[in-house]
């Protein structure tokens, strides 16, 4: 595993093409692209890391997938009224559904059902004690205190973040929102602001790998169903692509952080800042591919053989 | 298993709600809504099936699973510059997305993509050969040489189906049909027409199925990438749903039909007419819940004892 | 004429059908839908009028006529390089079009186009020096110092307009507005909240009838211009039925108020404050329908004989 | 009048821009874009001509005013109740709103709306008898016996009128066609192929004259709504820019003809092969912005003196 990790470190570092840093968040726009990190934390506990992945970075959406965990926690099945289950087909801040839908947007991943995720986690609550409880979440999913907000991309995000704004006002003209759309935005903008390096993130999504060792934080009912959800809008529009070539779950930010789940077997976190057309971490995806290829983990097909069977 | 697949038609056959057959066939809108029929063929080599398993049916959209592994095999990879590999988030025989993308059908599990990878297989032979080899396929897939189109379905079909002709004509417009509009969907009909019963449906299917035993008619890369489509379009609009409900790749049929793979263990087949709001077999949606409640097949996490652990 | 006018007023208060108000402005909800006025202002500076013509109402989207004579009084045609001038074929707060085309409103009386005309007057001003400005526009084009805006329907859009307000984000995100969305929705929604009577409002559109004695606040050029805008935009995706029905230029508002040119020969308003599927006038729309057959003041032919004949 | 039409024709061959020529009616592609002719048929009955105005072309969609006469005489305003009478706001082929709205065409000058106005007129004859009709109606228009199709233009298009057939297929499936898709879209393209001159086309222009020597082939009431009918959709999703630029009524062709009506005064016709985005006619457009712009024909206002006053 070690092997192979340092063998996608290298392809990435080799890969002129590092695809494009966003600069929709200023705060961001001046990541130095030239970074790669890859972290791997098995089932029976051991960690493998590779390049930069002690890096902290902005994990941005990959948070919408603790929120959700902490939505579902707090309203369970009664989150599905307000928000789909369905991949959009459109890009991760599209409005072009909302209207066709009433206000109900496609599923928990796109931004406009993130922030009804986030409203419904923040419920309630004053926006710092549901922030204070989704830090706990993740705290205790990577065993790890120091996880933290960067409170400059917050507000970098706040200020700036004029298509979010108009899904939250969209989602609220359609009562679709319980808290001020103010409110939302300054929790959600928070949330997404969460840093976190390769080993934390990987360390972080134990809790969605069905095995013995994992933390327990939902049922596994909910954990296969956060992962089946993750299989088909984790990517927005270019999630059909990545189960076509990656075969596993995942959830990405345009950080540039991606998390992959192997169900039974491992949590993965990739990161380099570049986005491919999607909006998605290019040399992140590649990795993934290289990875999945070589180990066989695909959740579409066991391994028979080869370099996959003997990790 | 038995025990299962006998307690799983049983609460079918006690279901009051049946669904909606589909109408818009004539010949399939006769058919009796109180059947139901599944079949599960084994990695190891054992079938077994409950209630009306042996009855065939049309299979429609499922033999859009057969057609693809046909099409992959002629032109590969090289498919993917006609077909995209997105989940469209709209219904089978929808037309908007097609005016967006310049005539590139999102996936190849709706009926436009569909008529591309018919159009694929087609190339060059005349729609008699094509539709010859597809059947040689789908005998060869499952051991069964009786398996046969029904005429009678095939003609209803063309003679009643505007809307695939303006999808097909849509498409030509484009310049993405090489056959004339005529023979793609003169064979596109008899395609759909194939009829099967759950059991030769779930032998059928056991090329998708990674393990020792099962037909090797495709390679592994395409065996995976083909269930991972399944998992983000085999349902259409409801493909998000399908996946957080059951977890497994599946391809339904607006016959009623769905074939389900679970990757190295089982190819699954259920039957029943009455179709849930995104024309999907209502009975067998539930019945395979139910199946992946019961056995934890989903590909999104391994069984912890359980029924399923014993099977 | 005093005749006809009376006939229609008659026939309004005798339709039990009267539409439904508009109830997504709190302060509008509450009005009395048994409310019927017309006026008719000749070019001859004759003014008739029957029913409720001397009860201010709050002319909401009918402002957006005096606001865009403002704009093209500001910047002149550069106004068409942030709004187009096509009609929506959508409603009047639709996002689904302003997606497709990056940020460019279709024309300048859906809610997006005039959030773009409200900023470009507000350019470089206060609020309160803009709204100042088209105050005494209007106040010149009718000769009537005491039109004023109604705070509180100003104060109530603002506090619910949510839906408006993710326009103006939408528009933000995309560089289309120069001033803050906060001030642009602040003007807007005083700018909605202007009350008028019919009597002061058919004053006040003799500025786009091309006579003699009209007020001269606008070029030829532009006043015909406006007249077409009005033709193809005037009531959102009623347009077309309402210059199909009345073959005149109008503009309708929210608040149930109608402004219409006959352009050679006077400038009417009618009011009445259900509304019809639109978002239109349902009475005031017939009454013009009405209006116009008698008439024969269409654009579209010139009356032969007839009653119209004799006005 | 004269000296205008002679100064339009002369500005028009002096322009090097001349648009692009359509290439998908493969009959069409060849034509020589360097032609250009302009005829005005006055309500006194004079006629003005300029430069090609005698070259017979293909109407193509302006037919589509001669079939809603048609149409409308058979069946009155049943006809409202199979398509409908707004701007669609998108290109003339798009099929987008036809899935959104259950197909009913927008207009029945988008090609969906003119299927149905074509299967309208079609009703209980055959082809040829209808289209017979079509001719007897146009020929008396004009008073010119000669007027006929081209039949190698009709072929040409019905061979490859692709999203046409998509379009008749789609409107067929909502069961909004009575005759074969076959049998429609042969009457339209025959419709579509008929060729006239300037000159032809000016005076068969007249019935929608509003004056007393004009043809009376249709009621005032019906002639002032097709004109109104030309304003808000005559030129697809450039009708609103033709309102704004010339201010009358007017529909436009592929061949790269355009009808022009001055509702009391005259009917105007203008011709150039070349087309502009929008797909009307590029110099053709610009001749009647300089032709509306001299003679102040604008129905959004009278002449002044000026030019325009003198005719």
């Amino acid at each position: 595993m070690q092997e192979l990790l340092t063998e996608i470190a290298e392809a990435a570092a080799a890969n002129p093409d590092k695809g494009n840093v966003a600069t929709y968040i200023p705060e961001l726009a001046g990541i130095d692209p030239n970074q790669f990190g890859i972290a791997v934390a098995l089932a029976d506990g051991r960690v493998f890391t590779a390049g930069n992945a002690d890096v902290p970075f902005s994990i941005q959406s990959v948070s919408k997938i603790f929120a959700l965990a902490l939505a579902l926690g707090r309203v369970g099945d009664q989150l599905w009224y307000r928000v789909g289950r369905e991949p959009s087909g459109l890009s991760f801040d599209s409005i072009l559904l909302l209207e066709r839908e009433d206000g109900i947007p496609r599923n928990p991943f796109i931004n406009a059902g993130a922030l009804v995720t986030t409203d419904t986690y923040l419920a309630g609550s004053t926006p710092r004690e549901a922030l204070g409880e989704l830090l706990r979440f993740i705290r205790a999913a990577c065993d790890d205190d120091s996880i933290h907000m960067n409170e400059k991309v917050a507000k970098s995000e706040l200020a700036t973040g004029h298509r979010n704004f108009s899904l939250a006002h969209y989602l609220a003209s359609y009562g679709n929102l319980r808290a001020s759309v103010d409110k939302v935005l300054g929790t959600y903008c928070h949330q997404c602001a969460i840093e976190m390096s390769c080993r934390q993130l990987a360390l972080a999504g134990r809790f969605l790998v069905d095995a013995p060792r994992m933390p327990g934080l939902v049922s596994i009912e909910r954990r296969r169903r956060i992962n089946a959800l993750m299989m088909t809008c984790g990517h927005y529009d270019g999630s059909g692509d990545f189960a076509f070539r990656v075969g596993m779950p995942g959830k990405s930010g345009v950080g540039g952080g991606i998390l992959v789940i192997s169900p039974s077997r491992a949590s993965i976190a990739v990161w380099s800042p570049g986005l491919n057309k999607y909006g998605n971490s290019k040399l992140g995806t590649e990795a993934m591919e290289h990875f999945a290829h070589k180990t066989g983990w695909s959740v579409f097909g066991v391994p028979h053989g080869g370099e996959g069977a003997h990790v």
